[in-house]
């Protein structure tokens, strides 16, 4: 069988394999391995623990040599630095989310002050160019940097960093370069008046920081820290960026308990009590320093914002009180927001793959793209307005009418004194204007449906057309827009026969779309308790996101999702394909498998890992009592790739046990930042040390998690997802065969590498989505039968 | 060594083991055994897959027989009955807790009524007559049903429910009879003006609610539905009580999301993202059927209840601003609250070990032990008002003063006509209107410190002797009264220095000591935002509940810990002690080992099921073309009980396949609800039976868990845990041996058990808690050095 064998043709070539080796030399190599054997017995000593390493890395005789070590400050350090992090995590991302809203308040503030001045006299045409100016302008420059300089920054970020948390290390996602990029370009997106929302932006960027913090700053700069040691490894760092996107939705929407439970429920793939806890610190600490930033600009120091701008939501309400009769409302609301939010992912995909020829094509493409949807958002922000009559300002408000600043439901745009045009209240703000104006109470009859309509249709089409170009953009705050206008739109329908204020209505209607979109349930909520500060409302909005996120769920699935398949990202899913159940871990094993023996030849090694691009190798030895090789461990390609950089060679085969450690340090085994490491072209070694020997046993793990080659597929994904590995032996069945099948990594579990080695299967795949809606309707129809 | 060791010498002496047949027997198993290996081979086939079913069980061919003859028809079954449950689940746990409330405002209600009556006619010694014997016998009445009928449904009941959804079967920890003797015991005592309260039996009630359902009704009463054979096994049932035992919380303090919390934080040991909706599903429905219900209640017709006296806290409140200045009063709080809570902690840890010694006795000692504290309590209630100095009512409020009702700040008690006596208000009075009496806002000068320092003791003191004794009780209000009182008092001593309501501190100080004392963090936070309705509290509850909890973490553990260590239940930590680091599988596997061979004598099994209480074993092949036996699989002692019940046996050897199966339903292997299931004694067999052969293959699990035996412990323990596994097989390093040295199950990992196999390791123990305080002590003395 062509997976048992473990020589590649290209290595038989170059390198003498053990077995072709002198008697003698065999001899000697077997006679150390057994005694190799004995010594690697674990002792049990007073081993200084650290809770978070690696399972993956933790057991090979380094890392127990190295913790032995480590005395009881180390703990202490860990435990001190641990909640020191997710402090200044916390701080930090306060502090950038503040300054991202203070600069688009600023500049898209100017921007509307200079166009409103200039209508205000009348001078229309000039309006409007300075308007479509400083959006294409700031448009430029925000794709101008994120294409040519972090082109990782474009888009949400959520996609990426789900998939990160799930154990995909994509390039360059959480560097400096593209946190910077990822700020400044949000921030210029936003306030070109592009329909995008800068929530994505803040969790990603909430992320990048936990990324940099735990690899004590960027390594360019040299700002590394010894300290920070032991956040070196993945699961420390997955931790650290589980807190940062909570701080994230914390400081964007300042919801701290819905920042856990999105980090919760959307982003991390591995939770532990331990982590809520953790990630409640960071966002509280979020939320306290954004209190008090804003509570430091109430007095006018922060320029426009805060004027009334106030970038964070505040909708305070009155006691709000709902009878039965408002639950069919709220239900059909549901069934159309689910259908609406499916349609709107269904969209997205569609125009994200239209999208995707031109971005894969030079930077000056990609401008162009961003630059028409520039225009054309300018065009229908300036342009729609027009359409609406003028409406006489009511008497009986106390907000000021028409309003001269920039917040309120009144603009003035082209209309006589004492009058106000409702859809420029809505198009010609700032997205968070807009959707407080839809969100504000006792404004029922100062919408009329036909801007209402208008409105909901552009911020629809508009909030499509804008995700995919080459700047930082959300999704979340495009999506409560079109949801609010929606909820309008189904208050004014309802009109007198529903006792629920429209305010309220586009707060459900919000609820509706993001659940029809994102397909969050719990977190969503809260965000949203917590954006409009109502916990009465808190049944109906529970309602309303239950069923949209059924309906939804039967068309498609969630929207980050999509991107992600659409990136080509490696997303593990919790559950199991039911067609994995009828497959082994064999079936999908493919050769060849590739093996080291525990004392290895230098040269042996350098050809298969230039050979090869996998991240792990079994290890086996064929001890002299037994006629079968046995299992000894697992050694991964970053350590190899470190014992050949340190040269630590022998001339002959022999055992070197702990003696190996002296020359290594903790830190060489350390975990890089996301994307870095050695590469095994670097490394230049002589043809003298190329015929020399090198020890694995110490650097193996000796006990990787195994599974037996006729376990079901989907048994062995349980175990690979739920304890989080990256490689998962295959043994076989019965012994006298190599000891050692095959390896399963995350690909392997892929639906699309499955059924392109199994294409049978693909007939009975049962798609989950779809398949829900036709039996629902089987059920029925024929549910007695 | 032992545990290599096969054949018990019981066995041994009855039984032939197969070696011992003769040679032609073992040509022809053998034979039949090598067909068998290949038969076993996994078809892919358009097998059903309904996805919950256990992993444990899953990989028998029986079941795998059985799916594949289920058509599309199952699934919608399935699906469509998942969600019936959870909202025929959250109907029902909220009629429940309405029911509960009712009641208890109705009897409590009553007596309050007499005695006041009596109190104004200045009759104080028949007044205090008739409340103590009130008292008296709703507590006596309910220890008698408990102690006599169901003494499971004793005490709090959520370490029960933490512990059955880690994997602790209790006997008749989730039955019928349970259920209905905690609702009718919990409000006994809570009428009985105990200071325990019904938070935690309501989330036993909802755990006991969906257990029932998922077995689809009690199994005496023949309610058993076909339908529901897909909830009768281990996964489905947890999940359904998850739901449960969030929609206790939520039927509890109206809180749904704080319901679903709770579970999350508290309750379950694994979690998955389908179940955060489906649990926010039943809590919704629960909150949106108990609001019905309460509306229902405002215009009088149920009794007492709604008068004034709603037992859900409804605190409304004002806008709240606070200040930097309010910070260091905040932390004070946290860190005494800490201190206090985990104090709390330590003594009710003491009481209940005094109390176990009397509850061990007779049930008459226990009823003594119940109505010595009921009578303690009465007195405390009507003694030490009298303390009190009788207060002038203010002019200033818009309340009645003196109260006449049972709700209000102003109780007369005893006093003159215009005047109250504050300490009655707290303590005359239902425990859930004292609470909202102390949350109050605005009657900073209503209470005397001295009647609040009072009140303080009494309750703290009182809350501890009364949890232990033979009633269903809660903590959380018992926690929520001391930690309000507190509170407030640190507010009177902070004086006009704070410029936050008392109010506001009797919830920051409740907030303080149940962080200090159930260690939960975001759930008790949001469970509080719920209750008090406001949500621009939050930063300053997250702050004070992240300093005790992390106070109090380091004396002691969270109060169910202690409780569920006290009862024994088996409770398998997520995390690994440090020591297990240096321990490896095999070094906690203990002899002897019980194996069968594939086909087996009948008088094997039940000699062996007879011998042992294991409730897994090995099933051992010997191929005829290989000398060391292999692993078969693993059989569970439910499905041999099952097969020996059947009398599916053959006179010879012989392999039976697939026909085995025609002779079982699913229904046969379906999971017994708790504590139920065959036993071996109940099973006769004839001497003739006794002789023949029974073949495992069919039954067993092909492809158990496996790790090797020089596996850490700790890495061992992840799997476990993290899998969720009843038994993990432990494979020897090197063939040649057994194929299975031993099988590890839950009580192998717990530390009484590790550390009595390996006492020297009781040194190196690393106490967390404790040491985190000592360690932070160094830190900050000598962090430089």
């Amino acid at each position: 069988m062509e997976r048992e064998t473990i020589e590649t043709p290209l290595l038989a070539e170059v390198c003498v394999p053990l077995e072709q080796q002198s008697s003698e030399e065999q001899q000697v190599l077997r006679s150390i391995q057994s005694n190799r054997t004995s010594q690697v017995a674990i002792v049990g000593a007073n081993v200084c623990p650290i809770e978070s390493l690696d399972y993956e890395i933790f057991e090979n005789d380094f890392f127990k040599q190295d913790w032995r070590n480590c005395g009881c400050g180390h703990i202490l350090q860990y435990i001190f630095l641990k909640w020191t992090l997710c402090f200044l995590l916390g701080i930090l991302t306060a502090l950038v989310g503040f300054f991202n809203n203070l600069a688009v308040e600023n500049v898209a503030g100017i921007k509307f002050v200079i166009t409103s001045n200039l209508m205000r006299t009348n001078k229309y045409f000039q309006a409007f160019a300075v308007f479509a100016s400083f959006n294409f302008f700031l448009t430029l420059f925000s794709s101008i940097i994120t294409a040519c300089i972090g082109p990782a920054a474009a888009g949400s970020g959520i996609p990426e960093v789900k998939a990160y948390l799930n154990g995909v290390d994509a390039p360059e996602i959480l560097s400096l370069r593209t946190l910077i990029i990822k700020i400044i370009g949000s921030i210029g997106a936003v306030s070109a008046s592009l329909n995008v929302g800068k929530a994505g932006p803040m969790v990603h960027t909430g992320a990048c920081i936990a990324s940099l913090l735990s690899q004590g700053g960027s390594k360019k700069y040299h700002l590394t820290c010894k300290w920070l040691r032991y956040f070196k490894n993945d699961r420390d760092r997955r931790d650290l960026v589980t807190c940062g996107s909570a701080a994230g939705i914390a400081a964007a929407f300042r919801a701290p308990v819905g920042g856990v439970l999105f980090a919760l429920e959307e982003a991390s793939s591995w939770w532990r009590s331990a982590l809520l806890w953790r990630t409640f610190f960071t966002t509280a600490t979020t939320a306290v320093v954004l209190r008090a930033l804003i509570d430091f600009c109430k007095s006018d120091k922060c320029g426009l914002f805060g004027k009334g701008g106030l970038i964070m939501f505040d909708v305070n309400s009155v006691n709000i009180t709902y009878q039965l009769v408002d639950l069919p409302p709220a239900i059909v609301l549901g069934v159309i927001g689910g259908i609406l939010g499916s349609f709107y992912n269904y969209l997205l995909d569609k125009v994200l793959r239209v999208y995707s020829l031109i971005n894969e094509k030079k930077p000056p493409y990609r401008l162009l793209l961003a630059c028409t949807v520039s225009i054309c958002t300018s065009c229908c922000l300036f342009g729609l307005p027009w359409l609406a009559p003028c409406r006489k300002c009511p008497t009986d408000t106390i907000e000021e009418c028409p309003t001269i600043g920039r917040s309120g439901n009144f603009k003035k745009f082209q209309c006589p004194p004492g009058h106000y045009n409702d859809l420029a209240s809505l198009f010609f703000n700032t997205n968070d204007d807009a959707i407080r104006n839809l969100f504000s109470l006792g404004t029922d009859n100062e919408f009329h449906p036909l801007s209402i309509l208008i409105f909901f249709f552009a911020t629809y089409i508009l909030g499509i057309l804008s995700y995919g170009i080459v700047v930082p953009s959300g999704l979340f705050v495009p999506v409560i827009l079109t949801g609010a206008t929606y909820g309008r739109l189904v208050g004014i329908l309802m009109g007198s026969r529903s006792t629920l204020n429209h305010g309220l209505y586009a707060i459900l209607g919000a609820a509706s779309l993001l659940g029809g979109s994102m397909r969050m349930t719990v977190s969503l909520c809260v965000i949203l308790l917590e954006l409009t500060n109502d916990l009465l409302m808190l049944p109906l909005v529970m309602l309303v996101l239950l069923i949209s996120k059924t309906v939804a769920d039967a068309f498609n699935g969630n929207i980050y999702d999509l991107i992600m398949q659409i990136k080509g990202l490696p997303y593990l899913e919790a559950h199991a394909e039911p067609y994995m159940k009828n497959l082994t871990a064999g079936d999908v094993v493919v050769g060849p498998l590739h093996i080291f023996n525990g004392v290895e030849r230098v040269c042996n090694i350098v050809h298969l890992l230039r050979a090869t691009k996998h991240n792990g190798f079994p290890v086996v030895d064929e001890p002299p009592n037994s006629e079968s090789p046995v299992l000894f461990g697992l050694v991964l390609r970053a350590h190899l790739l470190m014992l050949l950089k340190k040269r630590e060679f022998s001339h002959t085969p022999a055992l070197v046990g702990v003696d190996a450690f002296k020359h290594f340090s903790f830190d060489d085994f350390a975990k890089r930042g996301s994307g870095k490491g050695d590469q095994i072209e670097d490394i230049e070694l002589s043809d003298e040390e190329m015929e020399m020997f090198v020890d694995l046993h110490p650097f193996a793990n000796t006990s990787p998690y195994t599974v037996v080659e006729t376990m079901s597929l989907a048994k062995a994904l349980i175990l690979f997802r739920q304890v989080g590995l990256r490689h998962l032996l295959v043994v076989p069945k019965t012994h006298g065969r190599a000891p050692v099948v095959g390896i399963l990594t995350r690909h392997d579990f892929m639906p699309e590498h499955v059924l392109g080695l199994h294409p049978y299967l693909k007939g009975s795949q049962w798609k989950r989505m779809r398949f829900q809606l036709f039996s629902l309707a089987q059920l029925f129809l024929g549910w007695c039968g």
